[in-house]
């Protein structure tokens, strides 16, 4: 999506992939909002190192670039025997996968890179192949995205307030992202409508990535407390609410995310305004029975004690981009951090994926259209 | 209530009176919870500047420390003829009101102290009448708490988690709180149970000042974000909700408060989770018709944009106790900060007041005994 550089707007994507240089070029999410800057790793230990320090964070995104990772590493490889290259293959793979072990992205995607490559006869036919796959991986996240902003765009009309809490923005993904894809579609459309970013405390993702997001495409916002959406809901000032979607229960419909987002769904449940959850594909987990049942991370506390930004001067003006942390919360006391809730199915008015817009118990139904091969 | 200084634990009152030097004692809030400290304002002048700087904050803390004002500044006349006594004491009034011009409960303090100054024949017996009204109105403020206090503890029982937001707490009163009375009390009668403290963005007074009363007074707590409340009532962790308020519609029972209490009010409804709202009488509004008239204060951006917390090292510990404002979101974005949302009564379990707890509809049938006059 936009990204304005030195007064010049250009087109930038989360993750793409130089093969001249044999380089995985990546924005370097730590630095955002402060400071947009691009990083290509040079190998695939730098690019597995860019996946655990979270310089690429959300599913998409980390999918992509683990599976140009292994191709960046396949391509490395500067022998003939196949076997060798296998096992070197392997190593890459435990790598990068070893990078967030909790993630199935990057995983996933590496299994369908693997995959395409054995077709190839020789080392060399095989490390063509991994690109390609690669490639395609990346091609697919974005049309996925796109298809989920055309479904979504007919939500939105003129006029309207949008909520969104946290960021499933382009960032997450290889690009347009998913809760942001119908409202991005909507603007190419030529809609007038404002957007809502809740903080999304502790680690503020809607204020620091929805907002930069939003910002670069000259989208209308403002950025709201987490404790302000119920009131804007009360004055009227909010019309649909779109989210993301970390883990979706294609028997139940059941979506797990962002800690925040069952308190929206309520409110908005009470207030009669749509709430919309956008949801690629591969976030559908077609295995469990029960949302009681989906793990929730408590993350550190010293997410919810405090505060990562810039400093400031006495008149509160940036002084420059390097972040540090501030204790806001009494020294002596602890915190608790769940990173994450489930929003039952009769609060959810609709789940949009690539293939269309679906009430969340119709997902089990749909499950062969979803992809669902079991 | 108690503080821990230097290892010893102390009991301290946010407002109190010094005769012998005529100097209003004030906790200096706005180093907390980083530092305790108390202050002692020399003049009326000073006193007022604690009140407009925010020194001391909170409506009963406020009223009382301007009624001592009064009596500081009326004690502080050398001279014995009483009708320039009164231009003076006139001009102290206008200094202390002025401090925080929107605020009501110093205009009604110091109302207090003036129509029983006035019974004295000589300078002197009205100064004396001044510092007695305003040592009866700080112990008034303190009785009612109790009251509060006696009344809610009975809804804590053993192994309960109580859910707060922001701080209605001994910090805001001259002692005790509102919202943290029935805390206090149960505390008192050997129950124990653990307190979950909203850090209530923007401001974070639950992170700061309640989680530091609930740590000196060494009660069971944890903060969590905002966002997490509605979560935790999911998975059956919270039992009763208690909550203060700036005003309370006496005629409807709608009670508007920190920007959050809606949302939290909303969530306690659906979840069958009893919510109680703890208020001074002098908060009760016996003349609007319907909350939507209640003016809701639109804050600065920059509570929203930012965080004001104390420096750390690279492990995240504090390195002093100067605060400072980081600067967290995107620097291009703009925000909304309402800082007040209006609870409906059919959300409200029951209203705690020092003359009982009552259903929020009750409140105009029992107007008599909750001290309304019209």
């Amino acid at each position: 999506m936009n990204v304005n550089v030195r007064g010049r707007t250009r087109h930038y994507r989360t993750v793409t992939f130089n093969p001249a240089r044999n380089e995985v070029l990546l924005v370097e999410q730590r630095l955002l909002p402060h400071e947009f800057k691009i990083v290509a790793t040079k190998n695939f230990r730098e690019t597995a190192a860019a996946i655990r320090d979270m310089m690429v964070r959300g599913a998409g995104a980390i999918g992509a670039t683990a599976a140009y990772g292994l191709a960046q590493g396949a391509r490395a490889f500067r022998e003939r025997e196949l076997q060798k290259f296998h096992r070197h293959v392997d190593s890459v793979y435990q790598a990068l996968s070893a990078a967030r072990p909790t993630a199935v992205d990057p995983v996933n995607a590496m299994n369908g890179v693997r995959a395409t490559m054995r077709a190839g006869k020789t080392v060399e036919e095989q490390q063509r192949l991994a690109l390609a796959a690669a490639e395609e991986f990346a091609r697919e996240n974005v049309a996925h995205c796109e298809a989920i902003g055309r479904h979504g765009a007919k939500l939105i009309r003129n006029g309207m307030n949008i909520l969104t809490h946290c960021n499933a923005g382009w960032l997450a993904f290889v690009d347009v992202g998913t809760a942001t894809a119908p409202i991005y579609a909507a603007q190419a459309q030529k809609k007038k409508y404002h957007v809502f970013c809740d903080e999304t405390r502790p680690r503020s993702q809607g204020a620091t990535l929805t907002a930069w997001e939003l910002a670069q495409q000259r989208i209308s916002h403002e950025i709201i407390a987490d404790s302000a959406g119920g009131h804007l809901m009360q004055r009227g000032e909010i019309d649909l609410v779109i989210v993301g979607s970390d883990r979706t229960l294609g028997r139940t419909g059941e979506v797990a995310n962002k800690i925040g987002t069952y308190t929206k769904a309520v409110l908005a449940k009470r207030h009669g305004i749509p709430f919309y959850v956008a949801i690629p594909l591969s976030t559908i987990d077609w295995r469990l029975k029960s949302g009681f049942d989906i793990p929730i991370e408590e993350r550190h506390e010293s997410e919810v004690l405090g505060a990562w930004g810039v400093a400031t001067n006495s008149k509160l003006k940036i002084q420059n981009s390097k972040l540090s942390y501030v204790r806001v919360a009494n020294p002596t006391s602890r915190a608790r951090n769940p990173g994450f809730d489930v929003t039952p199915p009769e609060l959810i008015t609709g789940i949009i994926t690539p293939a269309g817009i679906f009430k969340p118990r119709e997902l089990w139904h749909r499950r062969r259209e979803l992809g669902f091969n079991g």
